[in-house]
C-alpha cells in the first residue's frame, strides 16, 4: 500500500532510501536545504555528487520547504550527518503530528552530552514515536539493487514493524528488534574500531591482526552496550558486527582511509585533512573513551586508539601495548568487567 | 620454560606452529610421513611448498619416526587435514601417556558420524586430556610475525591454560575458553558460509550482501551450535566470526574460491576440480545441513547452500529466495528455533 513519505536530507544515504522506497510505489518528497541540489534532483533525475548513476525515479520529489516535505505524510525518516540531528530535529519539530514515526538512518553519538540520536530526535521532537535504522549498506550498493540486509529497532515493536513493511522490498530485508540501544550503539561504536582496523592496515600488519581488532572490538563494544542497558545478542547482528564488516573491509569507509594513514605515521589533523570529510570515528572514540570511564567498563582498544589519536602515542606501541596484556579467558559471563 | 613439544603434520599450519613455539625457545618434534618433507625441514630449513619465505628455527627437529616424535614429549600438537584425524590418532595412540594433552589444531566434522575432532580424538586416544586451537590465523602470517590471536579450548580449564602458557608470545595472544564445543563448531563450520559468500562475490553481489551472508550465517551456526550444547557468546568471539571474517575477506581461502566459480556458473565438481584442493565447506555444508535436521534447527543459509551444492539450485535464485523470506525479529532469546 503506497506511502506517503517525508526525507530529511538529500546525501547519499538519503537519495538511495528515496529511490528504494519510489521503486516499491511509495510517494517520496525528500528535503534538502540546497536550492541545486532540489534542482539537480527534480530536473536531472541524479544526485550526480552523492550518489552518481542511480536514476531517481519520478516517484520521488525534492523541496526546499520543510513544511511542504513534512505534510501529509506517514513517515519521516531522518538522514542528516550526526552532528546536525539536533538543529535539524529542532527545526522541523512544529511541523511533526503526534504520533509520527520517525526513523533515525544517521549514526553517531553526540559529543559533550554522549547521547544516541534517537535520545536526541525524543527530546527535539517528544511526541514522535522513534525507530532506528541500521545495519551494513553502503548507499552506492542499496541504489545499485544489490541485496542487503538492515534491522529496525525500536521500544516501540509496532512502529519497528511499520518500518519494516515499508521498507522491505526483494532487494532490501529488514529485520525487527527491541534493543534500540544497542543497535545505535553497534553503528556508532563500529566507527571508532573502523578506525583501529585502518591503522592496523597501514601499519602493515595482516587479515589476521585485523579479524582479531574487529572480534575483540566487538566484544569490548558489547561490554559498554550492555552496561547502557543493551542486549548483547543485538551486537552479534546486522548492526552490530556486520556494520563493523562491511566498514572494515570497505576502501569506501572514511574512517578506515584515515586510519591507514595514521597507521602510516600522519598525525590525526594531517589524516583528517587529508580525507577531507568528517571521520566520524574520531568522536566517537572519544564518546567512547568517556562513555567506558563514567561506566567504569575496561576497553582496551578504545583506549590504545584514545592514546594514539589524542596523546601522541606510537601506534605499533599500541598494538604491542594491546598483545602483552594479561592473559584471558574469552568470555566471563558472570562478571562483565573481567570479560577483556 | 622450555618444553619438548611434538606437532604431528608437517603442513602450512604445523610448520607456522613448529616456527613460533621454537622462537619461544621450546623443543619441537616434527612428524611427517614423507621422508622428502623431513629431510627438507631438517637441511634446508625452510618449507618450500607449504610455507614459502619462512626461516624454521634450529629448535625444530623433523622425523619420520612417529615413536621418536613423541618421545618424552610435554605436549602433543595435532595438525593433520581433517578427514585424516582418526587414522592418525588411530596410529600414534599407543605412544601417548596418560594425561598428555594433545592440542587439535585441524578443522572439520567427520562426516556420516557429525563428530567433532576432538571427540574423534578422545575415541582414539582416551588417555588424553585434549584442547581445540582455533582462530583467525592464516599460517602465512604466523610465519611471518603478524599478530594474531586465537582461542585455546577445553572443557578442562587447566589444560586449556597450560597450552595458553606455551604458546603466548609477543606476537601470539591465545585467550582460553571452557567451551570446546563452540570453538570447534565455529572453526568447522564457518566453512560452509564461506563458500557462500564466495558465491555471493561470484554473483556479483557486493559488500553488503556478503556481509549479510555472514552476519546471518554465524546466527544460524550459533543456533545449531546452541542445540548440541555450545555457548551462544562463542560464536561471538574469535573462533566465530573472527575466523568467518579472515576467511570471507581472503582469497587464501579455498572455501570462498570454490564458491566464487559456483556463483560465476561452474558446477560443484567444475569448481572443486580447479581449486585443486581439498574445499572443506562442501562437507561441511552436507554436515551442517545433516545436523540441522537431526536437530531440527532452521538454517536459510545452509539449506539454500546445501541445495545449491547438491540439488543443481540455481544460485541467485537461492539468493533471492533468501531475502524474500518471511518477515522476522532479529533475535528471538525465548524461542531458539524462531530465532531465524
Amino acid at each position: 500500500m503506497s506511502k506517503n513519505i517525508a526525507i530529511i536530507g538529500a546525501g547519499s544515504w538519503g537519495t538511495a532510501l528515496s529511490v528504494l522506497l519510489a521503486k516499491s510505489g511509495h510517494s517520496v518528497k525528500m528535503w534538502s536545504i540546497f536550492k541545486e541540489e532540489v534542482e539537480m534532483i527534480n530536473k536531472v533525475r541524479e544526485h550526480i555528487d552523492k550518489l552518481p548513476g542511480v536514476l531517481i525515479p519520478n516517484g520521488v520529489k525534492a523541496t526546499d520547504d520543510v513544511e511542504e516535505a513534512i505534510d501529509n505524510t506517514h513517515l519521516l525518516v531522518m538522514v542528516v550527518p550526526s552532528h546536525t540531528v539536533r538543529t535539524n530535529a529542532k527545526e522541523i519539530s512544529k511541523y511533526v503530528k503526534d504520533g509520527t514515526i520517525v526513523v533515525s538512518c544517521s549514526k553517531g553519538i553526540e559529543e559533550g552530552t554522549g547521547l544516541r540520536l534517537s535520545e536526541i530526535i525524543k527530546q527535539e521532537i517528544p511526541q514522535c514515536e522513534i525507530v532506528a535504522l541500521s545495519g551494513p549498506s553502503h548507499a552506492e550498493e542499496v541504489g545499485k539493487d544489490v541485496p542487503t540486509a538492515v534491522v529496525a529497532a525500536s521500544e516501540n515493536i509496532k512502529a519497528a514493524e511499520y518500518v519494516q513493511d515499508i521498507f522491505m522490498s526483494p532487494k532490501f530485508r529488514v529485520y525487527t528488534n527491541s534493543d534500540i540501544i544497542g543497535v545505535e550503539l553497534g553503528g556508532a561504536l563500529k566507527n571508532s574500531i573502523a578506525l583501529c582496523a585502518g591503522i592496523s592496515d597501514g601499519l602493515g600488519f595482516g587479515d589476521n591482526t585485523k579479524a582479531a581488532l574487529m572480534t575483540r572490538g566487538i566484544t569490548e563494544i558489547t561490554r559498554l552496550g550492555v552496561s547502557m542497558g543493551a542486549r548483547r545478542e543485538t551486537f552479534a547482528g546486522l548492526a552490530g558486527i556486520g556494520d563493523l564488516i562491511v566498514t572494515c573491509t570497505s576502501m569506501h569507509s572514511r574512517n578506515r582511509r584515515a586510519g591507514i594513514l595514521i597507521g602510516q605515521g600522519k598525525s590525526l589533523k594531517e589524516a583528517v585533512d587529508e580525507v577531507k570529510m568528517v571521520v566520524e570515528g574520531v568522536v566517537t572514540t572519544k564518546a567512547a573513551y568517556e562513555l567506558a570511564m563514567k561506566k567504569d567498563v575496561v576497553m582496551p582498544i578504545t583506549t590504545e586508539a584514545y592514546n594514539v589519536l589524542f596523546n601522541g602515542k606510537n601506534a605499533k606501541q599500541a598494538v604491542v601495548d594491546l598483545m602483552m596484556r594479561d592473559k584471558r579467558n574469552e568470555v566471563e559471563i558472570m562478571d562483565e568487567n573481567a570479560w577483556l
